[in-house]
């Protein structure tokens, strides 16, 4: 069974990217919070890879994630044009925190490494457990070990 | 009376502002959207002058400002750490278009010319007439002729 | 000959794109300065597509482009999660001058349309001709009739 | 003399800004990533106020600073029209690297902190020690203790 098999070697999600000019700065290089950008954009496709859009999760469970803390590791610059992929990998997921390991790559390059953690929030704006159909459909599909 | 002064000669609103690295790009120069921040930026510090703030709009009238249409010409290129400002004067207020030209200037260096078409809508995203009070406070600041 | 083919009818380029959270606004909808960053990503994906990225045109003509007019009309809004196309249109290349058709749609509703004319400059941000390659390049690929 | 007194106490620079539409994203909220221009407008703010802008930093030293490393706690969102302030406070001068504390505030609350580590690159993009001129200026303005 998938799932089964899913859980054995948990996944790492891959989201390729281009680099066009909005991202670069007058140093010809990606400008730093971008990166934020693209390693939100990761988050949002790997949700989306387990059916549990953004939309759909503020709508079924009235909740949503925001960052609680993330630490910027910047390796090597990003330029125009580059092709680069970000790696997202689901360190812990617990109560109310997702931690997430994150790389964006040129190639075999690694340009940024990130950690950030995210918070579960309800439409009240306070703290709430990550709804347990978040936790399974990341397990479904391989993006968290049992 | 201000009022009856200001209406005389219609104000010109001013708005200054810096070009940070962010608003930058590999060419070396301000990226063109990022005049569109800006312009809005002056807007949103015009309604504030006349004491009508965009969350007092929202929640008193339940209605607030969308962009329909704006024509920008590009005339001269913005650099790092520039001071700039945004220059903003209201052309016409009819029904439910506000209409406004806003000039991005360096000294008397003309940048960037922008021609802003703005409709407001309401709660439900449908078109509604502005407020009376939005235009009783333009007038009242000087930035609308009777 | 694919040339003389493509010449026959002229091609629109179509670059899609998803919504992120980065490209929306308090309002819940996408800011309106942020779909000139979706046209600009088509632009670079059309030229890539013809074999005539940005870095290697700066490279090998020592020259660019650069905005000089854009007009832009908001007809309907996007949200998060949207899955939009933006279709270019090459409408004239004449001397130093490329004017482009955009058309920003989400399945066959048309969201914003946008004119812009770009203008070529070379290293000391003077204007020069477009580069011969560039015409023959948007020719070969069919994105622009004789 | 003004040098010697400022070492006594090292001063924290003050930065005000506004949240405006762009700064925010579809949970009314102002989007992570921004947060990292604010404070880099705080940065270049700094080093204005010690009469080293980075423009004259690229001129006379041929360097500029990037940033290594940043930590970024979210403590409270900020929300349109908020009026905050970043408050930079100077951690270490050391060799290629300043390491900054950041604290993003509205009012007495604090919404972001940020610890930063900028290291000094030259025209070939590699790392080099600081100009002693930084420094200097730094320390004449009150910015790092002695």
């Amino acid at each position: 069974m998938t799932v089964a098999v899913a859980t054995l070697t948990q996944r790492t999600h891959c989201y390729p990217l281009r680099i066009y000019i909005e991202d670069t700065d007058a140093a010809g290089l990606v400008y730093y919070a971008n990166y934020l950008k693209f390693t939100e954009r990761a988050r949002s496709e790997m949700l989306r890879d387990c059916h549990v859009p953004h939309a759909q999760m503020i709508r079924d469970n009235r909740c949503t994630f925001v960052v609680r803390q993330c630490r910027v590791d910047y390796l090597k610059p990003g330029v125009l044009e580059d092709q680069l992929v970000v790696e997202t990998f689901v360190q812990q997921l617990k109560g109310m925190t997702l931690t997430l390991q994150q790389h964006v790559k040129r190639n075999d390059e690694e340009l940024v490494r990130m950690e950030v953690k995210l918070a579960c929030i309800n439409d009240q704006h306070k703290p709430t457990r990550i709804p347990v159909a978040i936790g399974d459909a990341l397990r479904a599909h391989g993006f968290l070990a049992i």
